[in-house]
């Protein structure tokens, strides 16, 4: 936990990244995919909204992730957990101060969650901070009904923006620590931040956004993350594989992306590593280097840097999206993977950059 | 994290197991268990002490483990990492508000410390409170030089006391959380305790005491538990395997115990789950169920529950030893498991209790 | 594959053990551990027997387990696949030469098999040998339909005998290679022969028989073993675990040992080594070697030794039991693992004998 | 095993793929690949030639890869067993037969090699036949000296040849049997073939010919696959790396292809299934199934597809290489995997054939 007393008005205490609500355009097929392939619980079912609320095998609170049928496809808000009550009304004036549009919502205004402060974020991202939520059936040690990717909980929130510093600092200002960057001397491509004790809570990937790049659940073992992709296989749903499974660099966790049926992005991934000590230093990887996306320097798809899900306002309505700063924008690109890279076993790898990734 | 605020003087704010010091009688035995076989980094080696330290491949100070070559195999201090300097004042207060003698050691005393306070705690227990330690190289990508078990990370230390009630008073005024216990309507047989958001940093198992149970390590994933049991037998040192691998009912571990070249025992364990959460509820089995100890049912070995390490007071003295009270060391037994299990596949399992254990 | 010349007349040419009929109380108590827990395929059920035919995810034949309902529980009949239609012919001279009973049964005797010979053999068990067989859905590849334990496929029949010798000298006779043995100078205590690439198709356990000690079915992972627990664990149902997961010394694959409800022996089984080269060697382990049985050095729980399915004859009456020769039965207890092992860590293993061990 | 006596002269009976011979530019570079990073058992060493001697853990036999070192990287010979030493008369005849050039070598020829015939066969590479071979230690139980892929065996020799149906058709005529194809109505672009009773010791991929594709290695479970990329990340040596871990659409087994400092391709291995009996069906892919190279969908890189090792005939002189008929080779491109992929998750999978694919 990092220090949270040098902002005015303080921060609230948030306690970890706790659930998103993804619009879909079909419920049913969403289920399919969430529920009968990945194995995701369904804790709740509700039918207006239509929607459905669900949970991992470890998870004891209400739910990780809301799915709610609607015309667009999109991230309608991400949830963060906070320490105490009095952890609401921080969250509402350290918004207020900064300018943020913010709302609070009664016990029940999400089903079983209480009262929540709603903000529209600096960044563009619609987050709540809630403290209360009603507890799940203790399903951890229910082997029996594990299916799929034996889910265990939610872990991170993956973010597009156009300005990773302006997001660092924010979350920064939140009380976020961070454990690895990716940058340069001059730039910082993205990072990796945290409240709980794993390597991230919330990570910035730098492009056109506001946009929710993924959302992050842990498994327990890698043979859990290659399960999916061969449940996949055999439905002749490989498509819905978009990269890995694969070790990434940043964070050494075991990973694969999925895109749900929406286009929705999602990950599974194992094998972080503890983040709680006072002093947890920052790892900071070299745009340069191939390994930081992926430790085996597979080259990173071009969807993965380019294709997110909108996100809406407290309104529920999408936000504009723009474009990463010019400069930026060229040399996140070349930062991100796109360089041209040219193997040549027994001589090492050497990375071309794209024109105007240093300039 | 639970509240601390309610003892007066205010707890340290301990933020986790940190390292345990254990006496061994030869130290090139020791190193070629706990190095060679089991694949521990070693971080430094001293020679006045004679003694090694050493950590797990994501571990990122200096030592989780101190090798100390002595008379007689003992545990010579558990320490415990506090979040701020201030920690070490109020571990100092709190213990002496409690009778408890104190001793304040500087920088250096344990090589890679910084300024640390150590108390004979009530349970009979030296411990250490420590602010500051030395980084150490990050290793937690060199899978190249991972070896045996694989270690990870230290994660817990396991107390053999006669009062585990009174054991459980204690580490609930220093602030610890409890994710478990075994208990009857009348008794606590056993309970487990964390400050970090994993199941334990802490737990009690009822016996003979004050003595170390075990100190426990993380590893990622349960083929590595397998891996070492496979590199003991293949090395016709199979009998240091002392019980399991198996699965725990308390934790959902994955686990091995295994004894040291002096008796000492150590375990490898994964896939526990996270406790972060502000009302991270309390589980609890009944000593009745023959699953707590095993989630598979298998018989828990009686030196398991018999033997462990004596404890050193602050002077180098091992602590005298009290039974636990007869009553309860009697139900102790049943509960542990070394009540009659008749297995009747196809008709469930029965559990035959000891005399005098439900008395 | 070894020569098969030297007999006369020559045996047929068995290419693997295919399936086994196992007599059960309750058809569906049956099913429930089969099919829900451990996850065979039904690939057909009749009413007339009361049957279930099932098979593992890799087969591509129509079962390789039959489950009756009838009043006792018992093995019916343990059955090999022949290279060709004539080896039926052989089969039938070489058992009748030697004083068998045998009987020849046509397509259809049993459901998805064809023309086929039964005999009473040597050792007091009903083999039928079968050419033919009704290919099977090819499932190799549906990853979405796997549960439990991830069955692949039947490896092999462990039959306890009386006599081993005589065990090993009729499978020697019918053309079986020996991968392992366990032995003194004097006594062949058990013995692991193979026809197809595997470490065998068929073990014998000494003691009292002729009775089936169990069918051992292969899985591709460690961790498909231990989710087959879990899952039994969850259900409390973990009786049925009877010994395991560990790993073999004889074979070197990772282990566990089930119960039925009706008290049928099973093993999951995984990670042995290929045998198909023309000179492949016997490998001989010490009676007096503790890792046999378990690599990791545990002890052998006494109903593992002592428990069997009852046989039936050709006309489905059970075969009277013989004990074990009383000298070698003596010597048997104390080869298989239940003379008083007493570890000494840092000290090796010492394996105390029981009287008459060695006499 | 399939039926062998329609050829005249009879082929060999063919055990399994033994062991390949590759040439080396810098036998110590390649001693860094093979032993250091991988974890093969150096068996022997030898100076004239410069040459090491390899093999997997679980494997009886002396070696199943030679280094040598020479000027140009090369396969030099690929080596089958036999079951008898009547079976290199056999070999010798049947070569001789059509009209391909064979030699007798001495027993030493080969170090631990008893008397072998070898041949130029009709698609242009150099086979050796041999029954005889030098006992190795047994090390299947030395889990303590494993290291890297943890490699168990040799598996197969994967060959681009630039006519398919000859190749299957030879190689029929040896006696192997077919266990996978990719077709489509007009075209066999590539098989595989066994004698043992895996997926296969052979199989063919359409291109540029005679090269060596790989040489195929099995290791006992997936997470030792994954380990050794790992370890190569942790080296910067991730661009040995060449394609996967993935999950192979034909045999099923999970794979990844590194290449060695010299390019030679090398395959390790796991989970394909058993072959052996009398009937084994072949499996048939279409061409235009994105799922049969990589069942997860994933394209293949184009050097997979292009590069390869060059072969030597009997005098060590590199064989000049034919390409693949130019309508087959446009085919061929597209049947494996170059064809232009686009995915839109949530609406399958649509491929888009180059130009002449179907012509």
């Amino acid at each position: 936990m990092t220090e949270t007393t040098s902002y005015d008005p303080a921060p609230p205490d948030i306690v970890r990244a706790a659930y998103g609500e993804l619009v879909v355009g079909d419920l049913e097929s969403a289920r399919w995919f969430w529920v009968n392939v990945l194995g995701f619980v369904v804790t709740a079912a509700s039918s207006s909204p239509k929607a459905l609320y669900l949970r991992g095998y470890d998870e004891l609170t209400h739910h990780n992730l809301i799915l709610t049928e609607g015309r667009t496809p999109a991230a309608a808000r991400l949830a963060y957990r906070v320490r105490t009550p009095d952890d609401l009304d921080r969250a509402e004036r350290f918004h207020r101060e900064r300018g943020c549009r913010t709302e609070r919502v009664p016990a029940g205004a999400t089903r079983g969650v209480g009262e929540a402060v709603r903000v529209e974020d600096p960044l563009g991202f619609t987050l709540e901070f809630f403290r209360d939520i009603e507890p799940a059936e203790r399903l951890i040690q229910r082997y029996d009904l594990r299916r799929g990717g034996h889910i265990a909980r939610i872990d991170h929130f993956n973010l597009m923006v156009p300005d990773v510093p302006a997001s660092y600092r924010y979350y920064s200002s939140l009380g976020f620590g961070c454990s690895e960057t990716i940058e340069d001397e001059d730039t910082l491509y993205a990072a990796w931040m945290y409240r709980k004790q794993t390597v991230h809570d919330v990570a910035f990937t730098g492009g056109a956004g506001p946009r929710l790049h993924h959302i992050g659940f842990f498994a327990h073992e890698s043979h859990q993350v290659l399960h999916v992709c061969d449940i996949l296989g055999s439905l002749h749903e490989e498509a819905h594989i978009e990269r890995g499974p694969g070790r990434h660099g940043v964070s050494n966790a075991f990973y694969v992306y999925l895109r749900d049926p929406d286009g929705h992005r999602m990950e599974i991934y194992t094998s972080d590593y503890y983040t709680g000590d006072p002093d947890h230093p920052t790892y900071r990887w070299s745009v340069h280097d191939p390994r930081r996306r992926d430790f085996w320097g597979h080259e990173v798809v071009e969807s993965w840097y380019k294709e997110g899900s909108a996100v809406l306002d407290l309104d529920g309505t999408p936000r504009p999206v723009s474009d990463s700063r010019i400069d930026e924008s060229a040399v996140t690109v070349g930062a991100d993977g796109l360089g041209i890279i040219r193997r040549e076993p027994g001589a090492g790898t050497r990375t071309v950059s794209p024109p105007g990734a240093r300039s």
